[in-house]
């Protein structure tokens, strides 16, 4: 099992043709997720791919958000077995929601998906965004953007 | 002109296949962007495109971060006739750096690109995606993130 | 979990366009598939996708043949956790090695993927190909084709 | 003319990427077919190409079977001039139902379409699959299965 | 065989998804030339596809224009059972150089591929485009294209 | 600005893959396009995109003919601000109508677009396409193609 003792409190391990050359160009790849209790796994993109996801063990709630027509955040609660889809490109999150440990599957329609954890692209960038960027975008003081990029 | 009188500075006139049909099945669409002295298109990302940018007046700062990889971040200043690209699903933005106006066309590789501004979609989604998600994923006080969402 | 009471031992639980509409476009879809002890998941291609697979529970066979270039098998036994690929249209197989239950879950790169199992295609379509055509294929009696027939 | 003196009485003349390496990215291909009176093109798919086909000489029998979904049969005959289509992935196969000789142009979809004769992929791998595996696909003693791998 | 009386001496029958509605999504469609004794195929081209090409009666004179880069134009002398290729959207005509009938089959990468005749398309439009325009680009007196253009 | 002292009147200036290679795969072009007062962008296509327009500086008269099934001409006179789509392969042209230079700015679908201009690549091939192609393709006299292609 994936280590989950860290800050989101999720693992993941992907099988893609960085680590299985052979999956070039079947379009394809996939993703095991270990979940602690109340693990996360946060607000992230696929920037070329499709996921869809199916439960193994646990319970979890999973969303996403459509783009800017309305923002709209869809959100489910999943039981082992169960299947949902996160379309491509847009920002979605799962969150186990049990007291036990979760583990879902999930498979991407490229053999090369990347993968864009918002909180990392966004406040943890190498170099930083400039604060002056973020504190017209968040609306925010520029003091509350340096605080969350030195998290990262 | 777009009007710029708004929170961010700029303005996006788009005209994708939700404005002009006959761009069905033709994989292109085209933007004008206008900036406020200091103005920002605030960090965002197309779903479904890449987006190639020309500077038609007044100077820009342009960024791209790139994935989970290595989160790092790309910057350039561009002048007048200055051509950028913005890679499929990869957050970027662009800041008006010069006092006056500025204006840049951008042209996308599908008739229907999406577009998420990662401020709205993380923070204003319709309903709110819960603080206890956040407040993990960006390691902040829930009350820094409930103030946050309640400007969006 | 899917009854496997029947001839091969094996069954399949599918999630794609025909029972999950809102996959359409999205280029994926996703498969459970249950193995009663040393039952199988018989020889057929999908036309349309790869298919990727992980062993959730229990040991598998997996096996593919490459095209008329060389008509090469290549097989792999795996253990739980392990991941194979079977590229696009290719004729493959999973057998149940062990004496318990085993489950995968696999993927598929397109939301309409289709299913061909080469037994049921070739000697149990509807109406039956005639035996003259098989015959010379397969460089066998007819009468070997009429009882294989007779089982579909 | 091709040479139909063989165990089908067919002879498949291929001009794809492995012959003419310009068409590499064009997406096409072509074949012609010759075959010796009641010769056959055995059933076999294209594992990634649609196959359209026109007859040159002669009258075929052609036809292919759908997926799992009804494996229905589809059959035409088919005179000088007619033209018929095999859809992607699909087993198909052609005989000639004349005296004399018979002549077909098909194209594909792809210029690296594949070809898999089901008889030699599922009866003639190299090394053979397991009968085990067949006997129980096929439903027939593994005697049988033993007998047909012997003859590829 | 297709009635080749007319002013360029060729007919061409074809079979793509306006002909065939099963055709749709495959990617694939099909046509025959017939030519008169030198008879000609005009210069033309298909906006949507590539076309490979065999001759099945005579023989042909076939060739294509490069892009701009370098104009360059390809040309060969082809007999019965020779085969050409002519890459998407490139300008290219045949002519039968012999003094019997010829005929060909081609075959498209696309259902729809499309055709323009350069010489109906830039002469013959409806309405007609300015002489105006043409007269600049071609590099001749506009009486040349208004005589052109009463052709057709 | 381009320079447009020559025979047409205007000046193309490309940002394309083989100018840009990180374009590479990103599916998307631009162009800048310079008109001297009445100057053309005369008759082209482009053999691998669709192309979209807007104008930046002056009025331009844009247009494009359809395949054969009508060779319909399409023309709108644009002011700046104005956009236009040009559908992938069709042939069409800009001609500035004003007495000012004019400026547009185009995108399109692809990073190697390609362009094919009618009159270098009809009657400027390198060599020559023989005049008799096209004395019977134009129906015109050999000695009005023979003065044509001496110009280019």
């Amino acid at each position: 099992m994936g280590n989950t003792t860290n800050a989101v409190g999720s693992n993941v391990t992907a099988v893609n043709v960085n680590h299985l050359p052979g999956l070039n160009t079947l379009g394809i790849s996939m993703v095991r997720i270990d979940y602690a209790p109340w693990g996360q796994n946060t607000p992230h993109t696929h920037p070329r791919a499709t996921e869809i996801l199916v439960v193994i063990e646990g319970s979890l709630l999973v969303g996403f958000v459509t783009s800017n027509t309305d923002n709209k955040l869809f959100t489910k609660y999943l039981e082992k077995g169960d299947v949902f889809v996160f379309p491509e490109g847009l920002i979605h999150f799962q969150q186990n929601v049990g007291n036990g440990y979760a583990v879902a599957i999930t498979a991407l329609s490229s053999q090369n998906p990347g993968v864009i954890t918002i909180a990392n692209a966004v406040f943890g960038s190498n170099p930083d965004i400039s604060d002056d960027i973020f504190a017209r975008a968040f609306q925010v003081d520029k003091k509350v953007i340096d605080e969350i990029q030195s998290k990262f």
